[in-house]
């Protein structure tokens, strides 16, 4: 069975010494208890969690998956029993508000905490993770009442949320959607509509169930700017704020699916169900983007969960196996063949995980630090600073991160061979588990839109010139510095062809818009090889002032020093094809009809 | 449900315009009754039984998968009928020796065929796919009496063949292997040991089972100069040569897989089973190539398949599919949204899976041409040059058709959305099936090494050069004719450069023999890419001419011409990460000691 142990001296690494966090924390309203001890605490009572309790259940809730009968989930064994010691333990109030009962620590260590849980038990983490989008509309959105009554309640732990937004018809495009709110008594509404891919949509981890839910009004105007959002409670609180009468939501099916088979993903019945509107009439698109961009960042954060656990048993595993001798001659003399750790070709497999894992790492905790700063920042300009980065980098987070994440736990079933394949190593299933993660919230193709065409283009790439401007400060404050040039010199010459880039693209859509979306993907994919080797970088120079300074860990920042250029070596060429597919432009992706793309069979 | 039409107008372009089958086929002993007419029959029968029979069997088969009872294998429902009908048919004897009973066939045919049952139901294919292995080794090694007795009996489908090589300790390293054969009575030897990953080890589709078994005499040299073979059949054959008393080979277990589940993967456990010395003593290895070699094509025709019965799924899929409106304004404003495929991304995640499927098909029925020149030809230089350029291609075939095959059917999923994840749709079920494609047969690492270190630098680039003077003469033929300046000029840079590239590897391993190692997938991916660009230039060569000479198929043409111009513009420039990464050398790889991969976990 795959184990895992969380990454505490990665994760130290990244906080500590690579973005300060112990400096950030200290300058946040409320971070002042997130003392290096408290910090240090939480982070191995969470590593101990994951590893014992969640862990053990992730390949039996994946054999096992979830039970629809007479209208209740059940959820795998033991994930239950989880939960409750998840709520126990308060982690859903980590870094909720005060006001309602939370613990006011900085959001970025529940997000540090959320890749524990993705890479110990996926689909168990979706559960509480459904939560935090609809904490996030409520918090942001929510009446005092709404917030009382269904936010405490979140907080707390003991009722769960969703976000019901697909629809049979449509997912992307939710300008089509049909479910219909009809104004009844009082400040109700009635819901009435058929929502699907609700994940956590029904289950019995908690007394109660929170939806949130998008609806049109009567007097909706066409599109997307007709749409609302309603909270719909599974038991509508009594008068004391308990689970009180079953609401008129239910789960009609569930799906089967490549892989999360612990968690519960529900086609929802509204009918009639009684709800209530959060925010503005025919305003629900701005409430759900709070939503989305949560759940977004933690989607990115699944990717890079996945990549280290099949990292870490692949490498377990190319450490044990004995196959071949090494091409330079036996390594292993005394055994029947070499640990095939020793082949280049696995150590390149290898290597592409723990530089996913640890590039992705730093990636999510950087933008981790930047929620930090837009949820509670003091300072206007650096909050808004800090609130256009996100913008930029969440896209980033999501699609990259969760493209290459795929691609690591492949490598992890390539490092295991034919077993790789086989359900009981359990490497297959964290590629199956992963799979969604390019989908959902978002698919990498609507992810990189959002990048090119909203957060780039919109504002004539002013954002992203405030992000290549950080990186340029480095590189130049950096060029001269002994060892740091092999690094510096190609993530410069990379940063001015983004911007170069950008201007391209920009130019030809101004002619044809198309050309937005013909570069779009390879766009995102160049921006995320050109940001984590701005990260990689900066982990270098941390890691060279610690060896310089003198260190008992010597071989921990060597080995990140050896990770980043293998880095710059073996994965950030991918630039140079992406760089030409980015100017390739539209033309040929639309030259075919779409009636002759099908000659070759149809006939 | 997923359909599949197997694409005959793509396939007659491939043979009868690109590759001039009919010629070739006309000149090959035996081809002489492979008219166009009878191909054309064999083709539309192939792809009725794909499409009727296999089709339906696809999606219930991975659901049901297969069973172990008392020792038995059942495959799921249908499974064993569609085997009768198959048999029937005639289909496992057309390409055999008419010695043996076989229709005399050109083996090319029985390749292109083996495309429509990979498109179709891979799980199924597998269970006569491996009698080819079986067969080809008797037909080659075997003794006459053996193949009277076993091979009259593969070529008519009444018996089944395995190749039972993997040990629960040894995959790819067979010198390692356990398994035991000691001389008995006459010329039989008692087998005893365990073989796991055995495709079709037990089933219940034919009336008896071929094994052909890799084990070590008790004078065996040490290592994989030491390994016979043996063939062992489930039922030892009577007097009549009618399966007779049971063998001591068994099932023990069935693997669950992440896919191809209509296929049972087995445990076979040899307890003194009965068998028979193939070929020399201590030279199994050998006769396991010409088993090896069959398979590994047959591998990348998986992947080519797959890719093939995904695109034709996400094109109807994006045809239909109503979501957001084209960003050059609507394409269908009378209804709700624009079709899906009208999105720039969605064309590009269809059109790599249109070119990897016209790519990877002119690629196979190229190598297939090759294989009938090794098998049947008559000049003795011809056939050297096929043997010599197919063993270049081999390891291509097997991987880089995997690689990206598997690449599409994620592609195909990912052009479906949320929807693409889940079970109904059928298109995950060939993400997971395309999944071991990678993995057995020898992995893509294995495949890498076998093409730059066996195939390429062991004879110092020869086999290599044959290639791509041919494709340099093509190059120099054609820079002039109009039309073909934009696929030329890229396509003879590239080939340049593969010489270049290789020579620099060649170099570096005269010092480092790791270097050998550290280039390896990535130049063999490189050559994939280079391989496709070439068979591509060719196809826009004679899509150019048809057009030019007039015809009533203008849009199939034009088509043809519109994908290589997508695969030269969106899939090539891949080709300036690869050879980037492929000069990184070796030290990145290297440089962490075993010891140190884990510091950022092992605390």
């Amino acid at each position: 069975m795959p184990d895992y142990q969380a990454p505490l001296r990665d994760m130290r690494f990244v906080m500590e010494e690579l973005l300060d966090y112990p400096a950030h924390y200290a300058r946040l309203p409320g971070g002042e208890d997130a003392t290096p001890d408290v910090v240090s605490a939480i982070l191995e009572e969470g590593a101990r969690f994951a590893r014992e309790v969640l862990m053990p259940l992730n390949q039996s809730g994946d054999q096992e998956g979830c039970r629809l009968e007479g209208g209740e989930v059940k959820a795998p064994k033991g994930f239950k029993e989880a939960y409750r010691q998840y709520v126990e333990g308060g982690w859903p109030s980590l870094a909720a508000d005060p006001d309602q009962g939370g613990q006011g620590l900085p959001h970025s260590l529940s997000q540090i905490l959320s890749e524990m849980l993705a890479s110990s038990n996926l689909a168990w983490g979706m559960y509480p993770g459904l939560s935090h989008g609809a904490s996030a509309a409520l918090h942001h959105h929510g009446t005092e009442d709404q917030k009382a009554t269904y936010l405490t309640k979140l907080v707390e732990g003991t009722w769960t949320g969703t976000m019901c937004l697909t629809e049979p018809h449509c997912g992307t495009d939710l300008g089509l959607l049909k479910t219909r709110a009809v104004p009844t008594d009082g400040d109700a509404y009635e819901i009435s509509g058929t929502k699907i891919f609700i994940s956590a949509g029904e289950h019995d981890l908690a007394e109660n169930i929170v939806h949130l839910v998008l609806a049109k009004l009567p007097d909706a105007p066409e599109g997307s700017k007709g749409i609302s959002l309603f909270v719909v409670p599974k038991y509508l609180p009594d008068a004391e704020g308990h689970p009180g009468e079953r609401n008129g939501v239910t789960c009609g099916s569930l799906e089967h699916k490549m892989g999360i088979h612990g968690n519960a993903t529900c086609v929802m019945n509204f009918d009639g169900a009684r709800g209530f509107l959060v925010g503005a009439p025919h305003k629900g698109l701005a409430c759900m983007f709070t939503m989305m961009n949560a759940a977004r960042i933690g989607t990115g954060i699944q990717g890079l969960g996945l990549a280290e656990t099949s990292f870490q048993n692949a490498l377990a595993y190319a450490r044990d196996r004995l196959q071949m001798r090494s091409l330079s001659g036996p390594k292993a003399a005394d055994k029947p063949a070499d640990p095939i750790i020793v082949h280049p070709d696995v150590r390149r497999m290898l290597l592409t995980q723990k530089a996913f894992a640890e590039g992705g790492r730093m990636l999510v905790y950087y933008a981790a630090q930047m929620i930090d700063v837009v949820e509670h920042g003091q300072d206007v300009a650096e909050r808004d600073r800090a609130e256009a980065l996100l913008g930029l980098l969440t896209p980033i987070v999501k699609a990259f991160l969760t493209e290459v994440g795929f691609e690591a736990t492949n490598e992890g079933v390539q490092v295991f061979g034919g077993h790789g394949f086989i359900r009981e190593w359990g490497m297959e299933q964290l590629v199956r588990d992963a799979r969604i993660t390019r989908l959902y919230e978002g698919t990498t193709g609507i992810q990189a839109l959002d990048l090119l065409g909203r957060k780039v283009l919109m504002n004539q790439g002013e954002t992203l010139k405030m992000f290549t401007k950080e990186i340029h400060k480095f590189c130049q404050a950096e060029e001269a510095t002994p060892g740091m040039a092999e690094f510096v010199r190609p993530l410069a010459k990379l940063n001015a062809e983004w911007g170069e880039l950008t201007t391209g693209v920009g130019m030809k859509a101004m002619t044809d818009r198309e050309e937005v979306g013909a570069a779009s993907v390879d766009y995102l994919m160049y921006a995320g090889y050109v940001t984590l080797a701005y990260l990689f970088a900066r982990a270098v120079k941390q890691a060279r002032s610690a060896l310089e300074a003198g260190t008992e860990e010597a071989p921990f920042y060597r080995a990140k020093i050896d990770t980043a250029r293998f880095y710059f070596d073996r994965l950030l060429p991918r630039t140079r094809a992406h760089a030409q597919m980015i100017q390739a432009g539209a033309e040929s992706l639309m030259a075919i009809s779409a009636d002759d793309f099908g000659l070759g069979f149809e006939i």
